[in-house]
């Protein structure tokens, strides 16, 4: 399977330390003998478990094998091996098989391919030590048996254009290099009629936007990079004249960047489906950077590797951890970027906007990407903010407590469908309480945003889109802009929502935001003797109301302190809207909801209208210095207009200096524009313009 | 004031980190010219900030005099002092004074004296370079006059034997030192009629325990300590013969170390009102610290500074820096302590209990201690439990946003009193819905637990403390245990409360947590449309209802997840206990409170009642590793018997091993028992006796 051979014997701790962790592994399997059980269990039971602990035993051992030579490895795998050779031949559709692709070892045959998969690499590594009789044996009556049931045996996974048949073909063909089975090999790569139709080359082709970005967001981009990267690792060995990594214009190398990208401080954004605990500390992203470190030596993988403090017994985590070894890390370039989807990258887009190339800068992350399948959340131009290392402007993430047996097993619970998916839960807009698409994924998969410009160079970040039809015959388009201000703590968000709707209509606009609140600007009533519920269905039964409060021109303001940090959300609403503070954790009588504070703009009995707000962080809480700056805003004034062909949206600061930002309508590069702010003329070109006072 | 003489050039990195910051400090000041403002505002007002800075800076720039020899420093001290000499004179009480001890510099005398005690230790170090009349003009127009208007002006707080008389005490007396007026020394130590009566050594008596603990708690020690070591440290500098560090059998070095004991990662119990964000570093403790050092050398005080990163520019700031630089620290040896209160030790105490040095291993705090003054909280027997380096079970600590301008000025807010010192915001017993003392602190002055068992060595820690008149005619006593069992995640806690009282009465046992809830055992009602407050007063109108229920025998848990690691509280409440899950954060409408998560164990109409039960860390939640492992507790069955004379305390592991504790009725340590349980009789000596099968 790989290219290099003969014993690894060095000793970088990087690699060392997984030689360790592999091999207490596989002690702990071998004092429990050689336990290979009929298949009985669903998920989570114990002959589950117990398979899932076999093929990672047998995955450890053949690699231990190969760096350490002994035999001990190769004997232990070869045992349990010859007893799947004994069970797998008996077995057919496992019992307790709920879904239309029933697995032989496990329920749904997706485990078996992973199975296979991790095993079959093991298997390499020992298959030369092994006597002839063994050889066959295993080979016939597991490997091949196995790779013959997830191709042909079962059509309806195999021929998808999807994760779940990615890895099925990673697989299948990598058990055609092991066993030398060129036809094995042919149907993983093109497909069973081996026209291209299907298979891996057509799934990296249609699963991967020409920017890397996997539809179903980063949580599953991070869990569908593994057979891509592993099954392109065993290619590039042993078909080397393929170039894989550098087919489609090079997609796979951009998926694995386009995953680290896409994380703050090591954590995943947690669009769509996504636990918020998950970071790049996880096997598949051992492996993927490996394996790209590997294919282009590019140093800024190795400071990811540092992070994550782990890499991958294999030729290529070796590499990883001698140059590690050497110094030769450097740090990742993160970097404003946008990330187109669909496969033809006109399915909307992910879009980054980072203060410099800092991990922990200031990033502004706006989902105007498409629906991501039956995962994706109903969340069209919606957005989250990091600042000084922590999330500020939040995204709920799933409601899963993964592998916690008492929260339904550990799969996704029924608030993760009634509140974490509901638009409601995200910030962007609602329309009568309804969530996008009316919460119909299929319906989501047919329409996706208009990426209608980006730019992230210099003081002024830009990011604008626009939806139509995740409400029928309403139109929204949002332009958020990360704006760089001398002497202030950190870069302004500024927020510009145009809805044009054809009959009246109620719309909310929630933010979601993490922190404690220390100061609001407007009156609020509030409810002493009980709390109220804010709706009945879509996500707003989830809700309890703290306050609400119809603010006045110029004093619709929250301000929270998250960390050491103040952040101040000053909004322009349109005349009449009401603000409704309120929490997550409503009808959710078996505690699966965290709590977490959202501030709701509701305007009643709409067509057209403008949200404007700016957030903006200030001051320094510091707890052990005992001192506190700028506790209050930095900003005096937001003012609104709009021209004939664009917004002007107009900051004051409280030190008299004044920034302005004009947005035309027209989002064309080399358009002129002018208009007029305070009988002053403005003028720009293009879709941006930014004016300061003094400059 | 000093031994040590001559620049001190030494560039230790602690040491030199320190020059850094004050030197930044001073070019700070010097930027804005000499400011000497006429007093005119309160507390946070601009003249209130600018004396505060000004001492500061006469502090920093004397103290770097003294290091560097940079005759610049002195000069900008000397003009900022001459600018004092014109204007102290012309001073009287304070415009915006509100108390009944007003300064002439500030609000309130106590930041006089802080602002004496910082400049003069300034002072003294550019003193000997000033022109004679210069020096004249500031002894005679500044610190005479000072120091004279801090005691003879005012012996109302001179002569208390309190905390802010401490640093009027502090300040006269180094000043003293410094002028060479032995008549300011003589004041200082022994109060205005030199009789002993009052003064430095009389507080040295009367406000630390023979333990070292300060009545007031943790946070208050704190900062009650600074004017205590650093006028010690004065008094060790000019009159070595007094031994004051040996003063009391070492009270002082004492009230150190308990300060440091009183800690978990660095932060100090949040008893009585204190702000959980408070930790060891903190000017008072960078001080206390240095002080500590140079009078012991005792290198386990180098692992704190190390911890703090910061010491102080004086000599014994550059000997912590000079040691630590050559690698003599050693672990602070955290332990197992019992800290009595009051200034004979009869007030009851504060118990902690560790498992092992390691600061961070599971740690129990009982507060079995006085009121504690002012801001003492209505806690008796209430307990806290750190595990795993985070907070399991809580206290509220203190309502305040320190220094948060629009959180009324940073004061203690309204809900401190409302909420944070009630008794149902505890982990005690509330009768009938009122708190300790009915709420009266200077009914709580009057009546103290008594510790009655205390014992820390070994597998079974042990603290019984026992408080009558906390409630009319009610007496409880309360065991609390930290039990080592071999195979669990961490140690057990076990918790009995036993109380009698004279007529039917309501108890409620709260117990505040920190996580969110995986499991519970029995069923619940809930609140689909409007969230109910649970009471009226006395703290309960800030609690929101979230469920309730009443458990059968068995049934009577409550699991959580905090960080990676499950918690599970097994209870056996009385029959007819109801549970109620609530939340912190009801009629708050300006957002002051957090929200928080308690069980309430109710039981209504009843005189004499046991509470039993059990807390038990277990299980590992790896979201990196995705594996889960002993969500569910380790326990299967928790019994209680009540005999003729101890209580009978028997668990049931699920691996099918017993472990009972028996507490007798005695506290006596000689004391034989015997008694029955299952059949089986059990003997020991002493409180307790703890048995296991199979052993
Ligand atoms: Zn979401
Ligand atoms: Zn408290």
């Amino acid at each position: 399977l790989f290219r290099s051979s003969g014993p690894i014997q060095a000793d970088y701790p990087l690699f060392a330390g997984e030689r360790r962790r592999l091999a207490e592994l596989v002690e702990a399997a071998r004092r429990g003998g050689i336990q290979v059980p009929v298949p009985r269990d669903p998920g989570g039971g114990s002959t589950h478990e117990q398979h899932k602990r076999n093929y990672m035993t047998i995955y450890a051992a053949g690699l231990l094998y190969r760096v350490t030579g002994d035999g001990a490895y190769a004997d232990y795998a070869r045992r349990l091996l010859l007893e799947y050779a004994r069970l797998y031949p008996t077995l057919g559709p496992h019992p307790a098989a709920s879904v239309d692709s029933p697995g032989r070892l496990f329920w749904q045959s997706l485990n078996d391919s992973v199975w296979l998969m991790y095993a079959v690499q093991g298997y390499d590594a020992i298959r030369d030590s092994l006597s002839d009789e063994d050889r066959r044996t295993i080979d016939e009556q597991v490997f091949r048996p196995m790779a013959a049931f997830l191709s042909e045996g079962q059509p309806q996974v195999f021929e998808l254009i999807h994760n779940h048949a990615t890895w099925a073909c990673a697989a299948v063909g990598m058990t055609g290099y092991v066993l030398r089975d060129d036809e094995l090999v042919a149907r993983a790569l093109n497909g069973l009629d081996k026209s291209g139709r299907t298979g891996f080359l057509r799934q990296i082709e249609q699963l991967f936007s020409p920017d890397g970005y996997y539809s179903e967001g980063p949580y599953y981009q991070r869990y569908a990079l593994e057979p891509f990267v592993v099954f392109a690792q065993a290619i590039e060995a042993n078909e080397p004249e393929r170039r894989i990594f550098a087919y489609r214009d090079g997609v796979l190398l951009k998926a694995i960047r386009a995953t680290v990208q896409l994380t703050q401080g090591g954590y995943l954004f947690p669009l769509n489906d996504a636990l918020r605990d998950k970071s790049l500390k996880t096997d598949e992203l051992y492996q993927a950077i490996a394996i790209g470190y590997a294919a282009t030596r590019d140093p800024t993988f190795l400071s990811i590797a540092q992070w994550q403090g782990h890499t991958t017994l294999t030729p290529e985590g070796l590499l990883v951890a001698r140059d590690l070894a050497e110094g030769k890390a450097q740090p990742f370039p993160f970097a404003s970027r946008l990330f187109r989807d669909g496969p033809a990258g006109d399915g909307g887009a992910v879009t980054v906007l980072r203060a410099g190339i800092d991990e922990h800068g200031q990033t502004l992350v706006v989902k105007n990407s498409a629906q991501g399948m039956g995962h994706g959340h109903f969340d069209k131009l919606g957005w989250m903010l990091y600042d000084d290392g922590a999330a500020v402007v939040t995204d709920y993430g799933a409601v899963r407590f993964l592998n916690v047996e008492s929260k339904d097993g550990g799969r996704y619970l029924g608030e993760n469908q009634s509140w974490a998916r509901q638009t409601v839960a995200h910030n962007t807009l609602v329309v009568n309480e309804t969530s996008h698409f009316d919460g119909q994924w299929k319906v989501g998969e047919r329409i996706a945003p208009r990426q209608l410009y980006f730019a992230a160079d210099g003081p002024t970040r830009v990011s604008t889109a626009e939806v139509e039809g995740a409400y029928p015959e309403v139109r929204f388009r949002r332009t958020l802009a990360q704006l760089e201000v001398d002497g202030l703590a950190g870069p302004l968000v500024v927020d510009l929502l145009r809805v044009q709707g054809s009959k009246p209509a109620q719309y909310d606009l929630p933010l979601h935001y993490a922190g404690h609140i220390t100061d609001v600007g407007f009156p609020l009533h509030s409810y002493p003797a009980e709390r109220p519920v804010l709706g009945k269905a879509n996500g707003y039964q989830h809700l309890w109301v703290d306050a609400s409060g119809t603010p006045e021109a110029g004093n619709a303001t929250l301000t929270w302190l998250n960390g050491e940090r103040f952040y101040t959300y000053r909004m322009l609403p349109p005349a009449g809207t009401r603000i409704i503070l309120a929490e997550s954790g409503a009808n959710d009588p078996r505690f699966n909801l965290r709590r977490e504070p959202v501030l709701i703009e509701r305007l009643e009995n709409a067509t057209d209208a403008t949200f404007v707000a700016v957030l903006e962080p200030h001051g320094c809480y510091d707890p052990a210095a005992e001192t506190v700056t700028d506790s209050r805003s930095r900003i005096a004034a937001l003012h609104h207009v709009h021209t004939a062909d664009a917004d002007l949206v107009a900051l004051e600061l409280v030190d008299g200096r004044t920034l302005t930002l004009a947005i035309a309508d027209d989002v064309d590069a080399g358009k002129a524009h002018r208009a007029e702010l305070d009988g002053k003329p403005l003028e720009w070109s293009g879709h941006v313009g930014r004016f300061e006072a003094p400059t």
